[in-house]
């Protein structure tokens, strides 16, 4: 069928890539024309405009936007101005939740429906597929299932889960539809949510494992910190590396975040030249924020989060007053990496 | 080449199903003897005591403990006893790997040679292959790399690692000498870390996602919380057996464990009779002291764990005095579920 | 001076009794005529309604609402109406901060001033005084200030902080000026989301020393766990009433939820007859999310709140799918409180 | 009565001098002579080592040690050789409650009593005295009670807890027999553990609070996090010493650790000159291992406490994990601090 596609960035261009593999007719519009005239080489119709990208579609208009979440505000509006009442408008990329309930209410009184997908599959997905989390009604839904059929892994290598049978599921290909505007979203920042957790669960664990060999470098340990008790349990120079690849198969948590990170540790094993300051976009704040919302209790992700947080610095106002309330109980002054404590300076919380 | 396996539960018969496959030759033994009779009928030797286990092996011995972690210091002395130095003993269950660290260094004594083996692969090991986390000297790793071979999964279907390349090393296949005795159940015992971790997320999400329509529900709730502030931003009932599907194919956080809970979620959409009381083995809890003991933050593994303990009511005392306090400082009553506060009741921690 | 208060519950009355014994005027107001005709016989003048009010007030009129945060938008925007340009519109209730933002703006197109102030002091305020944080104008604040010192506890017992000398400044007195509208709240937001991470640590720290004996009931204990594994270290029958009392003298923990905690655990030493079912206000979750929103870090304030979800079983859904998960991998059953694991049951995480 | 003080540092020196001023007769020891020359001038005896100690005490003898945790297992060694039958050993310091059980355990084969006391009250202590946990036989107990009973802070200027009349229990004078030997090391790691917890949830919110001007300095930020999504809402410049000040008085978090945040902002409104990494002593370490043995879950104070490893770096190799990950699979470069992303880096979790 009939697609355009608004935004072709890495993500927008694959899709339209995959889609046009399997047959499908994508009008493309970028304000970057190289990457408009990139995919028009590759058998994609060009439009210098949203109105010759309306102009170029046959109603029922399905218009997909790949666009940084900062600008689809703006992209929905100059696209809801071109689109006509029965059109569809997309927004696959990574919006708010939030924005889509409202931005879906707004254009509906104009007759046009809005749907929201979250798209998660990063540089692997012209090969792969997209796992699509799609919300809005089940006409659109139903209007755009070849569309979601194509950009969607499908079944792939994956096993088929016990129990299930007969004809396969929207879900067992990779795309589902999730509920009504906004749902598609929720779903995908849950997704992310929970990816935060995952990743910290394997930082933290290779993190002990890095360091199961304190016992052996606790000579060199500065007395700003407990002494190592029994240092005769932590003799262990554990490579990371080698464990990680280890764990991809047969273990119980074997996944793709650990195929990333044995591929990652394989490459630069003592991860030189990266200095831990982790950056966090939006979902995972909104995975905490609506639980709060709701009262569900989030200690992984949140907890999660929040070591991202501090990866940066935020923590930083916060331990100054802990050394500083330190200082007044005890008269304990703190201690630069690397100095060493005068005698007795250990018992700094004995107050 | 010759294994003698004490302890015939479903690990320990399904690993010497996996070595009689590939040619080696066992020689098994248990307290239950129906356990030993089953297996020699597919076609091991049965052993009736330590002593006749012992004579029905060639030096240098191999002998492969799989009893629970609780028994394995009794089933090590007797097995003990019954070697020769140059034999091999091996600790396949999981135990502590500080125990390890201790029984290697009684048992180098007398020149018995002690491997801790972590091993990761549950019901689906037989015929998936164990992962397999080995701790010990370089010589019995040696020596025992033909069994370790056909008890892991090998290669299998998993894709290699991008950047590597010529012979494939034996965390390739699945196994891997850690380090010195004690790190193969270290490794093993953060491995679970993780697992708690990952598995806290999955649930975390899941719950979120379940409670996605809270304000539908929202009429429904009891005052005894704060009420949802913006319902109209939860409406969304998700299905979250299709949801935890969906996200196997192509999603970032496709695992082991999301199939799991993708099957259990098919089998028992509700998760109906389950309480929630959620068990906990040894390792979670190692992992913790663990990071305590070098000084390495885990703050979700930490709370993976202490979510468990909660789900089990270990935080009664702890919020029975929560309740205590808010009655203390504002006259509040705590109500039993399903109670409404008196109107003004919601300001309780207004103090 | 001359002051009105709508909304006569117990901290609206006391804030009205104590400024009345300090010489004040009070106008009073309130839908329960009988609250009115109690304070009216204390001293106070009555009020009908709003605009009767309005009527007995001189300009620059000062109108403190002291209702439930649910009913502010309303009963501001009615006392607003009576209202003129110059006057001051206080709001003394727990708002979230981001609704005086919005109320502020909203009433200075008016003309009328908007303050919100944080009040703490709960039922001991009347005698003690409220720590008052406040939003709004320098010129209201200026205004109000001989209202705030009356409301205020004073300097009272505290000593001076050392290197404080001068004149008293307002926080000395316990109350202050600390932005613009929201401020106060914002503060006081704050200040409510530390106390929920001071009564957890509390409640934690006592539910430890409540299992102190776990070694001595270690029999007793159901196979559902990991077992106790050194049981002679955890053999303290503790007094928690008694090391309450204790820790209010001379301990660095001294605080005043520390006496109440004394008070509780006095009164009722075990606890009986609370289910620990623990209520939240909006402040702790207001933090969490402004916390997220500018990426600071709370591991503690957002556990603190976590756990109180928690102990009302919000929790629930995302136990259940762990125990899901862990029959799926091991084939482990899972038991009802107070029920005894089969033989190895306990190795349930083994996989 | 008659006391002997090994150990001289600044908590053994003024415990000797509150029990001199109260008329105890105090026998002084301490490898630094001039320790031991400073208190014989304010009037105790000296002892030139321990056989002068015991020589100069009569039976029943009481020896408290107050000498770093590391070195009271050899001072008890040399204290016990010295001592006879029925004498009372006292360890004062911050030792491991596990260390009590053991030589409490040793030292009752020679009928040597071992009272363990933890004692907090820091450099405030000589004026307002210690408060004391004490674990030990009930006879020993009784026999000192006089010597706790001055080191004892004594009922002080704290009201009495309502409910209580009648004679006032020793825990209302600042002393308690917490149990038998450990139980009074026990409380003190608790309360150290909760201090912990304490001092993390006033960091965090002042953390909170200096950062609630976000909204203001939003421009300033780099790209590598999060975009404010509302600005609006965080135009607050908050003065923490100011605060922090307010709260001391009438607020319900009122509190010691209040008073010295309060002191330290006061005397360095910025914290200039502090680096914020925060040393721990080993009592939050041992609380969170105690906790974690006994099932109790503590997410507060293992925050706590993980926040300090972090404030120091030691979470650095799990960060760079994260970043590692993050390159892996979305091709995004991680950034020195201060730097800029490219266009669309924003994106960065979105896979």
């Amino acid at each position: 069928m009939q697609l355009a596609m608004i935004g072709l960035g890495r993500m927008g261009a694959n899709i339209v890539r995959r889609l046009m593999r399997d047959g499908h007719e994508c009008v493309v519009y970028d304000v970057n024309q190289d990457a408009v005239a990139a995919l028009v080489a590759e058998g994609a119709t060009g439009a210098d405009s949203m109105a010759d990208l309306a102009a170029k579609l046959e109603p029922t208009r399905v218009v997909w936007m790949m666009v940084p979440a900062s600008l689809t505000g703006a992209v929905a509006e100059e696209a809801a101005a071109v689109l006509e009442s029965g059109d569809i408008l997309i927004d696959g990329g990574n919006s708010n939740y939030r924005d889509d309930v409202r931005r879906a209410k707004a254009l509906r009184e104009k007759g046009i429906e809005y749907v929201d997908i979250g798209t998660s599959g990063g540089v692997f997905g012209l090969e792969r597929g997209y796992c699509l989390m799609v919300g809005g009604s089940d006409s659109a839904f139903a209007h755009i299932e070849p569309i979601l059929r194509t950009v969607a892994p499908g079944v792939g290598e994956v096993e088929r889960t016990p129990g299930r049978s007969g004809d396969l599921t929207p879900e067992e290909q990779g795309f589902l539809h999730c509920g009504p505007s906004g749902a598609g979203h929720f779903v995908k920042m849950v997704h992310n949510g929970i990816e935060y957790g995952i990743m910290a669960a394997l930082a933290e664990g290779l993190n002990l494992l890095h360091n199961a060999d304190a016992g052996v470098r606790e000579a060199e340990h500065s007395a700003e910190i407990a002494p190592l008790e029994e240092p005769e349990f932590y003799q262990f120079p554990i490579d990371t590396a080698a464990v990680s690849e280890l764990w991809r198969r047969g273990s119980v948590i074997s996944s793709w975040l650990l195929d990333l990170t044995a591929a990652a540790l394989h490459e630069n094993p003592r991860l030189d030249g990266l200095a831990g300051r982790v950056s966090d976009s939006g979902e995972g704040r909104w995975t905490v924020k609506a639980a709060v919302d709701v009262g569900v209790p989030v200690p992984v992700l949140a907890a999660s989060l929040f070591e991202r947080f501090a990866s940066r610095d935020e923590d930083q106002f916060a331990n100054q007053v802990l050394s500083a309330m330190r200082l007044q109980f005890g008269g304990h002054k703190e201690l630069p990496a690397g100095d060493v404590l005068e005698a007795g300076g250990r018992k700094s919380d004995s107050a």
